[in-house]
């Protein structure tokens, strides 16, 4: 029977493309790179959404950034699901929002139980969990992004030993983005095409074992 | 070039079966046989969530059901969007939401002035909006549901009227389920499988020409 | 020394001109023609926004139109204050935001405990409260507004009885809008030119009084 | 082992004496008589808040009033706990709030999913729930209470039916206090000393059979 | 046609006064000024809070300081409005806040985007926008201010700069404070009342320029 | 008569066991220590919640852990109090949270105004209030702990004179926690049994005086 895997993240899985300052081509963003690997046995469904934090609010934007407020929604809109893949935690390393690799990780945590004890409707079966480190932050000459994110390149280098420990804590899969993908020093935060892609297809053979296929 | 389509609506549109309780097949929900009908050249996104309103909050469950609280987020994780289709307005009819025809219209007039006014990044343009008018609300022995929804049989036969002159007024699409589908006895609010394929099956031609296909 | 007087009220406040559907001229409003009567003894500062309700949510509006959630943070921007003049609980009787002239009078109640609870800087007096019962609303041809009201009618020819009786109960002023002014039967609720001017006016002795002038 | 009750209510548990219009004798609550009856192998705490509602919002006072939104934080205060009793719906039955017992039976329900639901911490188990459902309200010549309260002297008769049948379709206890107590004709809601005593001592045997004493 | 102009700010447009820790007298404070130096074409709404922060939560206090939270209810008060006077950011520069220039030069462009995307009613125009950046925090002997404010004395210094860069980025008008007015040593932070009347007329000529007078 | 005493704080009045992971037997949290010393003449009402700030939000948890915004409920549940002791700002000092002790003590003067300020029911006289200092963070080997504690070695440490100006400012009680007790180095922050006892002990004589016993 065909398997739903939701996508909650931020503007990497969103597509923000540096280069164009705009979204990359739908074929190029992760959850699409995922689902033609997959094929359609799985269902993928992408909610990724620019500036999203792991579970601290954000009232910069003109809609709600917090991920640990809107995830409810999300996870009964899409419901039943059998697998929640979560790449989010480069926000947070905002001085604004938390600034530290710790705090996002403390928000993954947040996310997990929330997932955990969701109400789910028609007694559905809750989903596995799958804790993905974004690429690593690095040096850029983009003025704006490298202010948004001082203090980020040290901290985001934390964040794959932080989740990989998390996950092993709580019983989440693990994948590290840093294995198939590079940021871009366009802004220092974002994936070109090429490593979006990469990323989407670097996780498939983890989410068919999570996923028993 | 392949348009995108948000459907932004209730337990309707996520494909609640009051047969068996549970979620009609993935085939059978109506923005799947919309996207069945429409091909490739449109990307169709389901955002249905059970008990959602217009804009009226709901405290009894476990995410917020307000449509106008988490419409911001929604617009933005999933734009450029070309076309916006509200399906909203049932659960507003429910004595313990607004109980009346017209606070849904005005519901729907709010998330409307919500998608014009949108902050959308990257000077995307904003979208069109077709408005739907959900089938009536008919007779049923279910009791829980009679109990959560008088008054609705009423009022949910304005709802046509009401739209269509809200459509009008504000410059939006307007199609009424009425002409397609019919709502289930077994508990007097929801569509069986049939009556959920005719609804996507149905809006094709009003989707086709709102989008210049 | 200058006396300060805070007007804090709905659209009949604002200068709401059902005629022109938009805002009377900026002396034809009442805090404007009571600050004419008064002369530069006093300072009056008008916070008229249409829609407010005294304690209740109205989400259809694009701003915060719950009277009690915003007060406090106007009575700080503007304290030290003499005397606060409510004009409030018309919008109230919306089946959609409470429905009777009781829950419009139980919000002033709330109102007056914010006001007096308030946490005042610099250890100013907090302000003498002026309760002023809205003109009756009264029938109209115009739908939208007539449907929005159901039942207010009846419901806002309540009001002065139990504003006046509330505000001998809590030790307030009370001034009753019918006794000066008449709402316009273009849209029930409103009031033309003359009649706001004469609500500005009317009040001149009862606010000259309060203060002490 | 001593057990941990958690009484969480409303101004029935609270303490509300309509004779003096102040609060009951602490060993005059029914909290208290119930700790009276169950000696030292458990412990009783009230959280009794006048005028709380299951799951409805109320911003007439000062502080929240919905049940729903404060109990997490309650129960974290209070865990691990063995039973909460759970005697709301009186105030849901204002029109103001939501005006039916079928609202009320329905925001019951909401919170004791929060409670199944809870991220309890350490491990903890979650605790059994009994309902009980308040004394019907009567007729009273107490003008305020009587016209905060339209409609519920019905409404609140159908209370008894509609928990015991939802406490058995969510495994729970359930408890009348009609059995043991009636409403004073002083206000028509709240109960007098010796009615107050006699629900804490009418629960005592379902209390100890649902504690396993 | 008189002009409204809207003047957005904390406690310098309020008219804290660090030498009687109390207001500045009405004439004294800087939107009084510049309504005087405009004269009778120009209507002056001074909208000042202590402690206004462009859009980030301050828990510490009795009211919201959120400037976005507050700004649509304000704007919708005071409909018509022509021109928006922004003098905020000195409050964003408090560690418990954000503690950085950059921090309060987003919340600026929060509220920028904010005004362009309001709903405004009855399809008035919405105002231009002037952005002033606050005078420059001092050294001061004040121990409570100092604490609050560790970091300002650096951070304040920017603020001219990224102002003025993001006043020409969003088109908008730019004013720099420091350039007609000084901080007082008193408390590092506020003006003396003949700064403030400075700050006042300093602005006339762009004011009077933006307005096409 | 009987007064009544709220405990309002976190872990430490909860009763974290660092050793056990778990909760305090109850016979050796700190408000049961008090109750045991001080007997029948007063009921105390132990109100601790784990992770609660002064006046921060903290989204990390499954319920509301900013001590301002629950405490009007609380307040409102147990009037009349007679005295309310703070022991509170140890989580103040997680940097995601505050980050300092200056914030911590502005958290509790904030609390202080919400109680003088309080809108009693029944003209009931508001309470006393006690602040006391937690005692000292020290160096741990737990690494989660040290690293949701950065910094707070040297911020909690001046907590006590912090503490000690603010109440007498503002005409509270005081007591040091660190005149009786010292944190455990199994995490830094808690208490053993012996300790936390002795907390509730040392605070006998103070709050006798204060409740003029």
């Amino acid at each position: 029977m065909t398997k739903t895997v939701l996508c909650y993240g931020d503007s990497l899985t969103w597509g923000y493309d540096a280069d164009t300052i705009g979204r990359h081509a739908y074929k190029d963003r992760w959850p699409s790179a995922l689902q033609a690997a997959l094929g359609n046995e799985v269902r993928i469904i992408a909610e990724g959404l620019n500036g999203r934090t792991t579970a601290f609010d954000d009232h910069l934007a003109d809609c709600d950034r917090n991920g640990a407020r809107i995830l409810p929604t999300i996870l009964q809109s899409h419901a039943p699901i059998d697998l929640v893949i979560l790449l989010l935690g480069t926000n947070d390393m905002k001085p604004v929002v938390a600034g530290s690799a710790f705090a996002a990780c403390q928000g993954i945590a947040r996310l997990v139980r929330l997932i955990r004890n969701h109400a789910w409707p028609f007694e559905f079966d809750g989903p596995d969990i799958l804790i993905v480190a974004p690429p690593k932050v690095r040096e850029t000459a983009n003025v704006p992004f490298a202010a948004s994110f001082v203090g980020a390149i040290e901290e985001s280098a934390k964040l794959p030993t932080l989740y990989r420990d998390l996950a092993d804590e709580l019983g989440c899969g693990f994948f590290d983005g840093n294995s198939v993908a590079k940021t871009t020093p366009l802004d220092g935060i974002h994936l070109d095409a090429e490593n979006t892609r990469a990323l989407g297809r670097g996780m498939e053979s983890t989410v068919r074992m999570m996923l028993g296929l």
